[in-house]
């Protein structure tokens, strides 16, 4: 139907992120159905309890199903987020944060994506699911 | 039951968060049911089309009720978040993204609040629901 | 913009949605911001702790905000239930079931409520939120 | 750790259960990690549009965790509902709604489980998380 990015291509759009950049998000792997990203541990992202925060958590999730979106469509339809929901299942305290995403439906309108949450020794951390409605049929990207 | 902390301390919390610190969180005000939280909008926070990240709107939703557990317990419990769920309405472009909790439930082991998510007009831009589950009934802070 | 459905016309809806009419599903009242349905505990309803089921509290709260858009669009529009979440608060184990649904956000395609779900004394039993997807400008029901 | 409770003992749960009895849900089979769950569709069960209503759906997700967790626990630990989120994917309009759980996190509170809903010919018909709360290690059934 349409080629897929390279992974290189997917990297690339880490630093046209802020905040993905801010966090330090980098794509490690794409998959056929989704992409793994990380993002290492540092001082800034933690939480009071000296464990990562829960919202650097919903950040790569959010982030690892619309990177996975953009894998799907070769980069050609623009997706917002419209909803999210996460559940943790235990704290994150070094190493780094990994999230795998799946895209579970690509509708007219709407996609629907899961991630899994797991930390450095590939422990379960957490589960979400997040809704992209498509946009458009813009480029996916300005002044590309 | 016991004395509410006031504003002054409640806003003291901020600075001992190291994500809620990274992010220029500030708390705004106190409520009788939950807190008014902001982040004002700078590059470093927003997402490829110009608006603010989601996962930003996310933090600030789950550290809105965080606080709002903080003020509720007069700081005496802990508690951690186990799951988060959040609807977006519309991109924030510029100004701050302002969060209002309310503690709608506070039960033996689970705290669940809502959060009302508005940009700097007032204007909606999001809801969400957050659980936390209170730990045991050590001080609220380590070594503090 | 368009005629409100007056209260009787909702009432009229349910015998027309079979599941809602197995539960006994009865709409209390029109609000400017939503509506209010209930639903007579019985037998068939509960658990096996003999309280409800939450199978039945996860369809009020659906009905709730479904019905609200009918409300609001004067029944011009028809909608799809894309996404639920609903928390619970405690077990209803007598009386009725109450759904107050408020509509948070009318979107070109997408309409977001939030239900709070109380018993028949008016204790707090759970709140959920919900996402409809609206469909084509078709007549809002077939063949009427 | 413990016996499994046999396939057997699973299905003759559902009776005991009164609006799963109401929908006419049946255990199609129990894997190492949950459980399988149908529900033969039927007039009673369907919305306005000859679809099967939303409501049953989340009842199943509901009801495949929680049979998950009885065939973890081998029925020795009650649990109840704490939480629900489920997206839907595509109406469904005949045969029956099959529901796979998997539990992804047994804690020592909560424990929370995915579920895949499918149509009778196996098409993704939604996507839900289920979060229960252990209650105290008593007998998992009254008057047992």
């Amino acid at each position: 139907m349409h080629e897929k990015l390279k992974l290189a291509a997917l990297r690339a759009m880490i630093p046209r992120m802020p905040f993905n950049k801010t966090l330090g998000m980098r794509v490690a792997r794409a998959h056929k159905d989704g992409v793994t990203i990380e993002i290492p541990l540092r001082e800034e992202l933690m939480n009071v309890a000296g464990v990562l925060h829960g919202g650097v958590t919903a950040t790569i999730a959010d982030a690892a199903v619309g990177v996975a979106i953009w894998h799907h469509f070769g980069g050609r339809r623009r997706a917002t987020t419209t909803e999210l929901k996460i559940n943790y299942f235990r704290p994150i305290e070094r190493g780094k944060v990994v999230a795998r995403s799946r895209l579970l439906r690509v509708g007219k309108h709407l996609v629907v994506g899961s991630v899994e949450i797991t930390d450095a020794d590939g422990n379960s951390a957490g589960f979400a699911t997040v809704t992209y409605m498509l946009l458009d049929a813009a480029p996916a990207h300005r002044g590309g």
